[in-house]
């Protein structure tokens, strides 16, 4: 298949910053994309080379688009599966598969999923709704999940007393015991057609001391030589098991003693992988980009330390987006913003995000708390 | 100025690999572009946000394409001087200026500035016209250059006797004396409006033993240190004589008694720096748009060696592009693939380059020569 100048079309659903940085390398490339998303404003909508416009869960509205393309992937998980199935079924390479997103997209089958691979994860129960989940004698806290529809924390809750469960809705969940760790982790792998699979190093989320919120995402992760080892082979496993092809970034966390649970999986680009634009050899949407289009895999080891921060939106601030002291941050060694061409700011809404590269990650974990003390997503 | 997601627009004159290569980071960045190209088929034709096809000597289609713009900049050199003057007295900023360019575009008035700048060149002699260099006494051999329109090799003839000056254009142009050298160099130096600049490392490029053609540009150069640094000095002079803001290529000689001797300029990303987006800590495209937005400039260091492999058309095929055996060369570690989006090859024509980027320069042009030898650009 000649991918490049040619007329073959790559299909992504979703146009969110995701589907725009992954847009980059396919200019790159030349390949020609389409692209859906339910926002005319979303940030792919001018980049791909056909944008339209429609609901992601919608059957027809997904599988008209799909008809249209050579291989079809996506940027998000909330797609509708019955479509992708019908598509493959009529010969539509589409990666990651139906199948496999279907394992993932509902959290207590991705749960029961590990159990049946033998993956380490946090012990857990299902229900089918939250009154099955209230009737249960429940062992406070635990951490409350909704089965679908859980984005950026949403569909997650820390439940300490019954009184906490007010408010949630009735819908499949789990209960998962609360797991007090040292460090969470993630490990982006890459898997091709083939089965040619690698992964990428390790990298910590470091939260705010006070505030329970991820601040930096670093790589490589500063723990011993031994765990990453272990957090790889893990992840690896779970590669192994899902047969996935494309993407799939591993999320784990690092117990007290020294153990790797899984706690989700994202079968595409990652937030956690923003870093390797700068930091790789290969970035990730290029090597999802390669992996899906049955290419050979390329190196996934860094050339230099990367640190990420999210540029989210400030709170109290709505309105037209202004990057307030991105000049300053931009006078720092190693510096790159990313923005995402989201033209109104709200409290919390993902805007872009920044990396910092060094040959010393101490350097650069300087930088980074810097930069982050100093650029503002606000109204203007 | 805000130019991040805002109003601000970016004017580009010339829509070809290399404006497209600068609208990858005026996308990262969220910055608005407007390009003007003679061919509705440019590369740029689908990625600026705004597309006009207008011919890029004509003055009127010039200066109301500029009217448009908040900051002009150009990818080429052979645009309107006189309306890019008239744009800058009405308060539109060009960037590299209509005064730098003037300097530029011809070159025997180039040649004239380093000689009022003491700038080691090779020495010449100006003419008007073919017909006063032919009515001189000429030492061959001798470098004919036309004063202008000289591009990509067009314009410049070695002439060994006079019976080699038949069927040249009866145009100005100078005689440059044939310094035989060692090497070819060249170092890009940027520089924003407050003065600023900062000098990437030098490039060599290395020749095919018997083809007179540039096989590789290599990062750093093989040179003895001090030549690197004379080269590097040489190269600051130029572009503190000129002045320019933004990004200039500064081509050089290094004579056989390593005497540094500048052979041209350009003032725009280069060929020659194209293995800065995956070798440096700031690719020349992102550094160009830092330099004429008057933002800091970043790190012009590299993180890896780099070394660049243009793709050009097959002889003996014209026609829709097929890149054979792209996917061998992307077995090899560290290679991407640039494609310009050129539908149609032709013998020579410029399509696309490799990049090879390794912590190890040996490594990197051992696998360079196998990407040479392994892709070809032929008609499908």
């Amino acid at each position: 298949m000649n991918y490049f100048s040619s007329d073959f079309k790559l299909g992504i659903l979703g146009g969110g910053q995701l589907g725009r940085m992954l847009l980059k390398d396919t200019n790159k490339f030349d390949v020609q994309t389409y692209v859906l998303d339910p926002s005319n404003e979303a940030p792919c909508s001018f980049y791909a080379n056909k944008f339209f416009q429609g609901d992601l869960m919608d059957f027809d509205t997904v599988y008209n688009f799909g008809k249209q393309v050579d291989v079809l992937t996506f940027e998000i998980e909330g797609v509708n599966i019955e479509a992708l199935q019908k598509l493959e079924d009529e010969g539509i390479k589409v990666y990651p598969s139906a199948k496999t997103l279907a394992k993932i997209q509902n959290k207590a089958i991705q749960k029961s999923f590990y159990l049946e691979n033998k993956i380490p994860t946090a012990p857990f129960t299902r229900y089918n709704s939250l009154n099955e989940l209230k009737n249960d004698a429940n062992n406070f806290p635990f951490v409350w999940k909704s089965a679908q529809f859980g984005y950026d924390g949403n569909g997650v809750k820390v439940v300490r007393s019954a009184n906490d469960l007010e408010g949630l809705p009735n819908t499949e969940c789990i209960a998962e015991e609360m797991i007090p760790f040292k460090n969470e982790l993630a490990v982006i792998v890459c898997r091709n057609p083939k089965g040619e699979s690698k992964a990428y190093p390790v990298v910590e989320m470091e939260f705010h001391p006070e505030a329970n919120q991820v601040e930096y995402v670093i790589c490589p992760a500063r723990i011993d030589k031994a765990v990453a080892q272990k957090a790889i082979d893990v992840a690896l496993k779970v590669s192994n098991s899902f047969e996935h092809v494309g993407l799939l970034a591993v999320e784990m966390f690092q117990t007290q003693d020294d153990e790797i649970l899984v706690n989700e999986v994202a079968p595409r680009p990652h937030n956690s992988g923003h870093y390797s634009i700068e930091a790789s050899y290969t970035s990730q949407f290029e090597q999802h980009l390669r992996a899906i289009l049955n290419l050979p895999l390329g190196n996934a080891e860094s050339k230099v330390a990367g640190i990420m921060v999210n540029l989210v939106g400030a709170e109290g601030h709505t309105g037209n987006v202004l990057y307030k002291n991105i000049d300053k941050v931009l006078e720092l060694d190693g510096v790159t913003p990313h923005i995402y061409g989201k033209k109104q700011t709200r409290p919390f809404r993902k805007m872009g995000h920044v990396t910092i590269v060094n040959e010393d990650i101490n350097k650069a974990r300087a930088i980074a708390q810097e930069v982050k003390e100093t650029i503002q997503v606000v109204s203007s």
